[in-house]
């Protein structure tokens, strides 16, 4: 953990330029007929879950290269996971992927409990083979042609849901690689159907008051045809299992193009939304941190949940999903979550008013600067200011490297040589 | 009307060559199990219905290039849908636009009556203004914000539908250009309820053996968002319209490397596939001729449409929508409805007990190399074949410049001047 | 003209706010070590060149839908350009296309003298036909089959230049529709190589102090091929021809998921880089208002043309190329010429030093982290400042609402009615 | 090896069925004008090289499937490579990628010509850190910031070309994963100078009669920037280079929708077309078989590569670049070569007599259906004709299979266990 005396220190320093910066901002906003301190209470009560994969150094088929003090287990994760929110104020949850996390669920909330964390989502993982797997997913899991390992990815995710419960996790995501390479290869309809079948097993299987989430997909591994392709199929996988299925946006997993913050205002009139997966992308599923290629799209779908956050039955799951190659993993998630935030606030600034009359009388020059005007307001004092009421870093990058923590672990977590991919 | 005569002289000129290239490929169909009388017998019955807009030539914003002959009405719009149909023996239903193709409905039904031809589906124009058009739908129509515009859309559909009756047309096709060109222009949400609250008043009058298609396309004219960007949107439409509602798959009008034949197999699932617009693209909506750019894309579908044609319910109406830019369009029409039926014949001969098996298998390889064996199969004998069964031309685009019948419709048809597109 | 002293009137309103938020704004960069007077000098100096056919409503191949007080001809065109300066103080020079601009140019001359303007880069048209045209376009123009077709589109580029060099332009853009819109239509080496010929005709009838500028497109008006089809063979045309031919860059003519910046970048360094036309796009060639869809990728490329603002030769014609569907023009334009200058000073703050540094240390996050800085500072206070003090408008759209322009020039220009684009 | 006995024994069995399609197909060409002995002799003398690294099963990031008999070294692949030639008589020659195939280059042209075959272009690798590497390539390799990170893939690159020379090799081609993943994390410009002066380097150390290839690719590894992202950057490094450098062209590095058959006609206009990677793609680099996805694009490739084949200079370098991640990598490799040489036949009896005068006379409609009329002619009976009298097999999967050669090497050849991709 960061030494909280440190925080203070490096707050310090930074104390009177953000009160003047903030200062300056809530007078502008004040003219603007906006009150900075309700804005700076949403940005504290704001929160957006860690994926614990996204601690290591990711990859990508042609080869990885970790970092310094590459965390060995779900038990060094959720200490980085730790550090992510005690100086970001952000992060209060981590989604798990088993079995890359499966441990002792005691174990798991003891730690996290010390950590001042909660779990998010279970992930299950049936694109991969593990050691000692029985049938292998080369050609698929729930939607497999064979029933055998079918039923042994059903099986899996039961599991999932199983050590959910016990850490106190409340939905499963379930994403898949299932698909085809080349046209013909599978019965785009048959393994459809199979694919339904195996979720209502496993929909079966959910407590109560759980949560399925199935995440659409164009490509990747898959590179002819995905299951679960798109929004519209997964809404119809939502609709068929029942009223606890919901669809999960990721936000790189669309076709070129694609309107994406149309997709969340559809499927919050379906409501189908349950949740996303942040990050960014410029080409395919490149899983970059997220407000670092087009923040201006991740401000308007921001946008649209902000407009529609009053919604009836609206309870969104925000996590990140992310590769991290050239950075910091810490950093990369620090950042993230403060971009998201920060998109959030944005939204929120919007003065809904005057947009809604400029709709009304299609003033869509006035009505798109609405938008404008308040995504490059610079909110920066707000979300700082937020960080520093809950005792988080006013600059936690900053404090991150003076804390020398990514140094200090790796003392003891082994140097790991790096992958060769996938490709070889 | 292209003189029988001309069409049988031509034809012998033909026949001993096609009768040769007809057996040889019978005997080696023969020799994969597939029985070529059953594919000709196919290739006769298949229709395609062409859109009367589409024999006029067709512009982009740019510029419009008339050709000679252009029609000036439905009804030469018509006689050129007869010569296609004589030539092709492929296309005997005509889909009208309103108002374009405004005429008294007992003088319509008698001209195509003389020509052997039918209506399909009705097409309404609710994306430009006509010049008595009370109110301006260039902020909308079925989803604008003022009721008042609204309403005169509803009507016009309505009218559709009427006119639609009253020539034996038994579904309306509903493509809107509603949207935005700037985010925040519009509410997505509230724009989208407007939508199908219009469309609910629409479905109101929808005669109890009618259909209606909604039509989906990714963007323009509207630049940002469209009120039924995807297929997702539009299947959420169809559903919450009711069962005479369905959704209607324009072959240009997704996103880039859309997965469309999964599109088709999904759509089928969910009982919602009413139709097609036919045509091929590269970029966006080029309309271009079908199967001129991406022939495999187009045996794709017909692949999905072939495998699942005993679906219970299933009742597709096959259209061809183009803008023929480059070309006379009579021939680009009877050139798409040969490449349609092609594609549906290559379709047809596709071993699937074979396919399964593979499938079932997972020799992705086999698999695969079943649909290529039967895509490559030069089924052009049993195209010309069912042509030549039908009366129709062995080689239409040949027996047609050999008819003359542009230079004749030139001379009673007035020169048009090329348009400037809507650029300036 | 906009009368100076409601432009007085409008910005004393504004004045305290401004002085407050410039205030702020200079204590904050004084704190990051920059000097907003710097930056406020650079924002007074910046001029964008606003496109005669951007004044008047554009539309789409569906239709148009022309607003109150369309310019009637080129004067009109000036007047709205004239405004449209005055207001923002950024758009010192007008670009003509001929024929659509065609006058006396001593007229012209002394039009723009009145208003204060100048005029940049000249536009040929040889995509569309005239009505008293000898031989059509249909087929192509400088890439023509017909060495008669060829001959009169460079002609007519020849007049293009005789017109400007009267009215003191210096420079000549080229860009055609020319391509194909089916494989095999056209030769595509052959077509090139005529092309190839077409302009070094017309580069021999080039001033000495000119400058001919090709402009690539990936498609539209042609949906296979497009001769000039992306920067590579821009760049070859422009090697082929001679120094006095550079590449311009349309930030709407490319591919998907194009990275912009590298091919500013790589233009730069082969010294062929001559100018943009902006605007902004989601899909296609949408030519939206520059800086609305994806500010940020604006803004990058800003970042490359400051980081390399001081390579020997580079002289860039800064120009806007949008189609105003929706909006009023004048009021796009002064909001689009607002956001370019906005991302060039956006890119002017970035802390050059401190980028370079993390980038030798392969410091990823905070390299990122530097131009996102960068790009959320608000610097509206500096852009309005500018204005303020070259006696433009504070708030440019408000004060031409304020002054009832439109209003006023719509009743000398008769209203027009909308077209059908070039959609039938 | 494959027993010739064998092949000898399947070729009986299918031998009738073949000269009767033979003849057939001959008669059918020949009232096309065709003589069918010289498509056959071209499509006898028609090669195209296979990858080393082909022969063992590929992955995505997220997991790598192995099948069995995966070929420990490359003696076991040059096995493959072998039985690839032997039953299809297409792939003369192996490219080999270095370290991955480092061995003593005795045994390696002892053991090729043992099997009959010769080594294509060698292929460096500084997209991974190799086990002993000094430096790694994390943040690049020729472009990095660091002069010795560039020194040493510049020794590597060298070393290619010396290992290349003592195999009879006499071509390298270079492709790296270079770029960033975020904005501003390095100098687009001065990083491309780096790559520059590298590549200058490495061209010194070429041998006379060698080439050097420059790869371009959109993306991937790098998912912001790539230093070689499209042709029109390859273009510019070939030209610095010099006479022994061109680019090659892999059919999936492109944006979406790119018409690569352009770039091919630009890249021989300009002299620099030096070769291909041959593969197919739906959505990004998928690595899939050849001609799979879309095979008319793979037509339209060789329909410029017949068209221009007496261009002056003209030596390509044809080599398929697949990564088989769902089927036997010899199998698919055996269809690829098909595929491609399949594509190379159509494009040959394409009447080009006929389509110059279409395309002189604008007869748009008439010039496409050339092209498709070529493409859909199922020219199967001239390639399984070029294999029998090669001694190759009429069938090569079919013999494949039937040998058990998988079967038999997978005895020796130990079982490998899944890789986790370079997601974790």
């Amino acid at each position: 953990m960061i030494d909280p005396t440190l925080i203070e220190q490096q707050n310090d320093t930074r104390r009177a330029a953000l009160q003047s910066d903030y200062d300056a901002l809530a007078a502008q906003l004040d003219r603007r007929g906006i009150d900075i301190e309700a804005l700076t209470a949403r940005a504290e009560d704001f929160g957006v879950a860690v994926p614990s994969w996204g601690t290591g150094t990711g990859g990508t088929r042609f080869a990885r290269f970790p970092g310094e003090g590459e965390p060995r287990d779900i038990f060094d994760k959720l200490d980085d996971c730790g550090v992510i929110h005690h100086l970001t104020g952000a992060t209060p949850k981590v989604s798990l992927h088993i079995p890359w996390d499966k441990a002792d669920p005691a174990l798991l909330r003891e730690k996290a409990a010390q950590l001042g964390l909660g779990f998010d989502a279970m992930n299950s993982n049936t694109f991969q083979d593990q050691p000692d797997q029985h049938l292998s997913y080369k050609f698929g899991s729930l939607s497999h042609a064979d029933a055998a390992t079918r039923a042994q990815a059903v099986e899996h995710n039961l599991e999932c849901i199983e050590i959910g419960q016990k850490i106190g996790s409340r939905a499963l995501t379930v994403w898949i690689g299932d698909g085809s390479n080349f046209p013909g290869q599978t019965s785009l309809s048959k393994q459809f159907d199979r694919y339904l079948a195996s979720m209502q097993d496993i929909y079966a299987g959910l407590p109560e008051d759980w949560r399925i989430f199935s995440e659409h997909k164009m490509y990747e591994p898959a590179f002819y045809s995905t299951v679960v392709q798109d929004w519209g199929t997964s809404l119809m996988i939502a609709q068929e299992l029942g009223p606890k299925a919901q669809c999960l946006v990721d936000l790189g997993h669309h076709a070129p193009n694609t309107n994406i913050e149309m997709i969340v205002a559809r499927l919050i009139r379906a409501g189908k939304l349950g949740g996303f997966h942040f990050n960014d992308s410029k080409y395919g599923d490149d899983d970059l941190d997220a407000g670092t290629i087009e923040p201006y799209r991740l401000f308007l779908v921001f946008n649209e949940l902000v407009e529609l956050e009053n919604t009836s039955g609206l309870d969104l799951a925000h996590m990140i999903d992310q590769s991290h190659n050239v950075t910091d993993p810490i950093e990369s998630l620090m950042i993230s979550a403060m971009e998201i935030e920060r998109a959030f606030i944005q939204a929120s600034l919007v003065d809904r008013g005057a947009l809604a009359d400029y709709q009304a009388a299609n003033d869509a020059l006035m009505a798109s600067a609405t938008l404008r005007q308040a995504f490059r307001t610079d909110v920066e004092p707000i979300l700082a200011m937020a960080r520093l009421r809950k005792n988080a870093a006013v600059d936690p990058v900053a404090t991150y490297r003076a804390s020398g923590y990514r140094v200090k672990v790796a003392e003891t977590r082994p140097k790991v040589s790096g992958g060769s991919g996938g490709i070889v």
